[in-house]
C-alpha cells in the first residue's frame, strides 16, 4: 500500500465492512478499525449493543461462508475537490492466536479513546482480521 | 420506513452502495443520493471522474447481474452515544423512463448545491434506482 493511501486510511475514524451472505446478498456495516503493517486491518466485535441477539453475528457468519470482503474508507466534504475513497479488497478471518488478539486489542485502544477510557472493548474481544490483497483508490487522498 | 429513519437518512450527506460482483465478491462505494417517497433511493452516475475508463462501471455491471443491493447510512461522532446507522436492503435497477429520470435529477439537484451550481450532473444522467424492501437500524438515530 502506498504511504499516501495508508495516511488517508488512518485519517478516517470509521470504515465500512462489506461482506456477502450465504444467499449471495450484500451486507455492510460501519466499523472501527486499526491497521497493522501495510496489509492487515483489525476490527473488533466490541461491546456496543448489537442489533440482533443471535448467537452468531451476520458479519461473522458471512465471513465463515465467504472470506472475500471489502473495507471502504472515504472522505466527504462540502468542497468536492476534497472527496476521496479507498476500497480495499481482502480475505477475512477471525483471529485465533491469543497473542495476535492481544496485539490487535492494543492497536485498537491506541486509536480509540473510547476503547481506552470507556467499557467498549471486552478483555478478550473477538477480532476480525482482513488481509489486504488489492485496493482501488479514487479522488483526492491528500491529508493535511 | 419510520419517520425518524427517514430523517436520519436525509441528514446524511453521503451513503455507501454495496453490490455483489458476478464472481460473488462484495463491492462498495460512497454515493450521493436522494430519497423519493419512503421506498425509493436515487443515485446518479455523475460527472466526477471515474476510477476506470471501462465502458460499464462495476456498480452497473453488478446490478445488472444481481439486483440485490445494500445502502448504508451512518453517523460517526466522538461521543459514541451518538453513533447510529441504517442498512437498507433493496432491488436496484437503471431508471429507463425519461420522466422519472428527470424527476430524480431534480431531487438530486435540490439536495446537492454542487449539482445545482457546478458541472457535476450531466443533462440526462444515468440514475440507479433502489427500491427499498427492508432495513435494519442500530444505535442512536436522533437528529437535532
Amino acid at each position: 500500500m502506498l504511504k499516501k493511501v495508508e495516511e488517508f486510511i488512518l485519517s478516517r475514524p470509521l470504515a465500512r465492512l462489506s461482506t456477502v451472505t450465504p444467499a449471495g446478498l450484500p451486507h455492510s456495516i460501519p466499523i472501527c478499525f486499526a491497521l497493522s503493517g501495510l496489509d492487515t486491518i483489525y476490527t473488533p466485535i466490541d461491546s456496543k449493543p448489537k442489533t440482533s441477539s443471535k448467537k452468531t453475528l451476520t458479519r461473522i457468519n458471512n465471513i465463515v461462508n465467504n472470506d472475500e470482503v471489502v473495507v471502504l474508507f472515504d472522505r466527504y466534504s462540502e468542497d468536492w475537490n476534497e472527496l476521496g475513497y479507498v476500497m480495499v479488497r481482502g480475505k477475512a478471518s477471525i483471529v485465533q492466536n491469543q497473542r495476535e488478539n492481544l496485539g490487535a486489542a492494543t492497536l485498537l485502544k491506541k486509536r480509540y479513546r473510547q476503547y481506552r477510557e470507556q467499557n467498549y472493548l471486552p478483555e478478550d474481544p473477538t477480532v476480525i482480521e482482513v488481509k489486504v490483497y488489492d485496493y482501488t483508490s479514487w479522488g483526492n487522498l491528500r491529508c493535511k
